[in-house]
């Protein structure tokens, strides 16, 4: 069916199957292959799928956050590039569109170049277009199971953090954004923990935020603990104060979108708060993400470009569901007068000093270090679990 | 004109001419005396007044917010009482009615207490009900004289501060909630020191926090920014830490629903994550309160009544203007799944190490102590300005 409010050479259907849809999966058709996303600005009140056919509607997607989250985004990026070569558009050009949809999380870049170095190599290995596009396609797989198992490995590490930071067990854990299985080939990141929490019988809150002002923490880390039957709780960003005063948050988990080099950490606008409220109260700040999300080219935390998002954003309700859904200025319902200025950066930098720890798969890094951020890229870590905390 | 969004016996009549709304105002009608409210909940974008020709429809605009902020709850609990008096409903029973509409704002009750005393008294001293119900209504009306200079002067002294704080000018100030002309007799509470500074050509920006659940600061203080020509920026709560990262706040000012005796800071949720990374950032943070909000009957923080809103404010939007607007529950649109437990408190409490100083009509306390903040209440220091700062 076609849909309305999708984005050019994109459809979506309505998805009527209660299990879980996946956030992103490749699909063969008989008119061709597509990039089938789950259309994250229409959750949680309806489980619509965009059917991406070309690169100009993903990067559409990207920009609307039809699909957001760092991993996914590097999955997006991955596949994306594979679709313009097994279609037979221009590689290049599709390349450079995707790398620079969105500037803040390094994993699409990433996603991006991995899928177009298999694609290049296989050409200069005597492919033709199809074994290169085939090479590109096998690539973005390859990096839809690392993120899958990274994902799993994050969370087996963070259980273990947790259990070695907070004994006792009966975990309060704050959460900011979106990180679960919607961002990601897995299960996620900071959620993935609170999974692996919560199957271990060991979470006994999930401290919600909202995350203004997309307001994805109430939109899908609410409907994602919904679904795993976690005991959740949702609040407002600016009620997070009370909660550490009340002494009801054990620890704080974020994602992270980049890591510099440093150990700066760029996440959803919102964090650094939280982190600065975490040290203020003597609470872990905990950040959980792939090591593909840390960047050893960005120095520190005043080289990470910070995208600066629509002011529509802010001063209009976006209404799901309804026609355009406030992705366009003056489409949502105004919340301020006319002609409000406004500032509204997608992302904030923490400093590595307000980082208690940064839990990847190939291990957790505490106290966080320039050496010790690259020792954990290296993967000479790897498999060993905790490093020198 | 009927209003079907109006409480029982309330009716709200459209405002067309283009000058200031009063917040809230007294009118003689033939049919009566009544008590008309700007309805809050419907800016910016309706001015609409609400007329009130009982307690139990003032009750339920306290309710709903369409009547809120500190100094101006006071006004209304004792134009109430005087309303319920002077239409020959029972006193007392109205005084119970308003002065616990709502827990945390202290001012709300000292305003039914003294509107009632007046009223006591006078039938002590002989007065027939009509004489009485006339003493209670000039008790309103003193103190809304009283309010208005309040404002005045805290904006004066505010001022004062800033420019003993900051003596390069051209401040940067962050505020939080709504405290003008609408929260006020007058021009209201830290809003009013923003006022001045624009005034006196010093106000280099204003950063206004959006304030969830309710929007306060896109609804109201943009609109009364927007309105009073000052140079503001509207942003979500959660983006001030990377303003405060970035240098760009001289100083935070909030207003307070109660100051406890020890100078702990009951304001708008929000506030003590502000006040945290004011701290964190070496930049003064600023508690603007006419005395009538210091309640040394509180002796601290812990013993302060924080009112837990409704979750359907966190969990669904209320579109302004639509019927109903959101006010109850199941009546917005949904931004999380159904059934999703929330955490909303309207208020939090900041402690006084953390204010660097509490501005009143009788002058500035800083450091804030208790011997200091008793000696602000009882006037004795009123008019010289500074206190031990």
């Amino acid at each position: 069916m076609a849909d309305q409010y999708a984005a050019q050479n994109a459809a979506s259907v309505a998805h009527t199957d209660s299990s879980l849809v996946p956030a992103l999966r490749w699909e063969e058709l008989p008119e061709g292959p597509v990039l089938v996303l789950l259309d994250q600005r229409r959750l949680p009140s309806e489980e619509v799928e965009l059917v991406c056919t070309d690169v100009p509607a993903l990067v559409d997607a990207i920009h609307t956050l039809a699909v957001r989250g760092a991993p996914l985004l590097g999955l997006a990026g991955a596949y994306g590039l594979a679709l313009a070569a097994v279609r037979g558009f221009d590689v290049e050009e599709a390349a450079e569109k995707l790398a620079c949809a969105r500037p803040t999380a390094v994993n699409l870049a990433y996603g991006v170049r991995r899928a177009l170095s298999a694609y290049r190599n296989a050409l200069k290995g005597g492919a033709d277009l199809t074994g290169a596009a085939a090479a590109a396609l096998e690539e973005a797989r390859a990096l839809h199971r690392q993120d899958a198992q990274a994902s799993a490995r994050m969370a087996a590490h963070g259980l273990d953090l947790l259990k070695e930071l907070l004994p006792g067990g009966g975990y309060r854990m704050l959460t900011h954004c979106n990180t679960g299985a919607l961002v990601s080939g897995g299960t996620g990141t900071a959620f993935a923990v609170a999974g692996a929490a919560h199957r271990a019988g060991e979470l006994r809150r999930l401290w919600v935020d909202e995350t203004r002002p997309l307001l994805q923490g109430a939109r899908l880390t609410a409907y994602e603990a919904a679904r795993a039957g976690m005991a959740y709780t949702l609040l407002t960003d600016n009620a997070a104060g009370s909660l550490f005063s009340a002494g009801e948050v054990d620890a704080v988990l974020v994602g992270a979108d980049r890591i510099a080099a440093d150990g700066s950490v760029a996440n959803k606008v919102g964090s650094y708060p939280l982190a600065v409220l975490a040290r203020y109260h003597h609470v872990p700040f905990l950040v959980v993400a792939p090591t593909t999300t840390i960047d050893l080219g960005t120095p520190d935390g005043s080289a990470i470009e910070v995208e600066q998002r629509p002011g529509h954003e802010v001063t209009e309700f976006a209404v799901p569901g309804v026609p355009e859904g406030g992705s366009e200025a003056g489409t949502g319902v105004a919340v301020a007068p006319l002609g409000t200025q406004t500032y509204n950066p997608a992302f904030d930098v923490t400093p590595p000093e307000l980082v208690t720890a940064i839990v990847t798969e190939n291990g957790v890094l505490s106290p966080v270090t320039e050496a010790g951020l690259a020792e954990l890229c290296d993967g000479s870590r790897s498999g060993n679990g905790m490093m020198s905390i």
